[in-house]
């Protein structure tokens, strides 16, 4: 029974400073200095209420402008261009995804419905919101420090955007 | 711009011990040692490469079992029934949202293509997979321990379920 007909709803929209992808950090928690604001559709502004006893959330998103019809089910990570290696699709956190669903954890600076304004962006301008859940630490939070994978082994420059990543390859560029 | 046309698409179903909504536990944090297996969609099995050097993963499902068309906007979490207390949607991890999608970290115990064999269940049997992502301290994890709203004040007894949670507000029943 799978969901091939289940549709995706907006509740909401992103204002962000970044309006070019390849300027765009590429991960909340590398540039968690900048703010943010989530526009939440007026009907469902009363979904925002108890959020602001929460310092962080999570955002789900649907990054259609990276849609593909078939994305590969390996690709090369942003932050393995340097190698050129290749990377499951599940082992990576990369925008082109069968499902486009972005997850960025993001610190709650003001709920003021039908606004939230967060710190830590890694989010275009106009990029639809599909849920915010809060974080819970007994849910979100492995016991210990786990392995992370390819992750472990790389550098994870603060606000790294795919154009940074790019010009670390090619110094000349 | 808001996907109202997008569509989601399995990538996989759920195998769990659970066949009845209100003895599956509420979160797989507070059911951490039980097992269960995503059965990957064999065209997409070559995602899971590399997802094997992770302690632990992210299953993004689609809680479509409990779609209502018109969620309400605040709700009673199951872990608030003895308060009867209600709390605005995006302040809570309910499954009954405007998008049904849930969120859970499980542990990751053995990747053989296609499937994912792993631990911390709170997702009934047959449940659609629409998304598997490495758990990456670096991206998922607040730098310090954070305030987590109603959930600080309340109890999360391990391995909680719906019905569980009713028999400790009606000790008759």
């Amino acid at each position: 029974m799978p969901p091939r007909d289940a549709t995706v709803t907006s509740i909401g929209v992103v204002r962000s400073p970044y309006t070019v992808r390849d300027d765009t950090p590429l991960q909340s928690g590398l540039n968690s200095d900048v703010r943010a604001v989530v526009e939440v559709d007026p009907a469902y502004a009363d979904a925002l209420e108890g959020l602001d006893g929460f310092d962080y959330a999570w955002l789900l998103t649907w990054l259609d402008h990276e849609a593909h019809a078939s994305p590969a089910m390996r690709q090369v990570p942003s932050f393995l261009q340097r190698e050129g290696r290749e990377i499951g699709l599940f082992a990576m956190r990369g925008p082109r995804r069968i499902n486009p669903v972005g997850l960025s954890l993001v610190r709650v600076v003001e709920v003021a419905p039908p606004n939230l304004t967060f710190a830590g962006v890694d989010l275009l301008d106009g990029t639809v919101v599909i849920d915010i859940k809060p974080y819970v630490t007994a849910f979100d939070a492995p016991p210990s420090t786990p392995r992370c994978g390819w992750f472990d082994e790389v550098d994870l420059p603060a606000s790294a955007t795919r154009r940074s990543l790019r010009s670390d390859d090619d110094p000349a560029s």
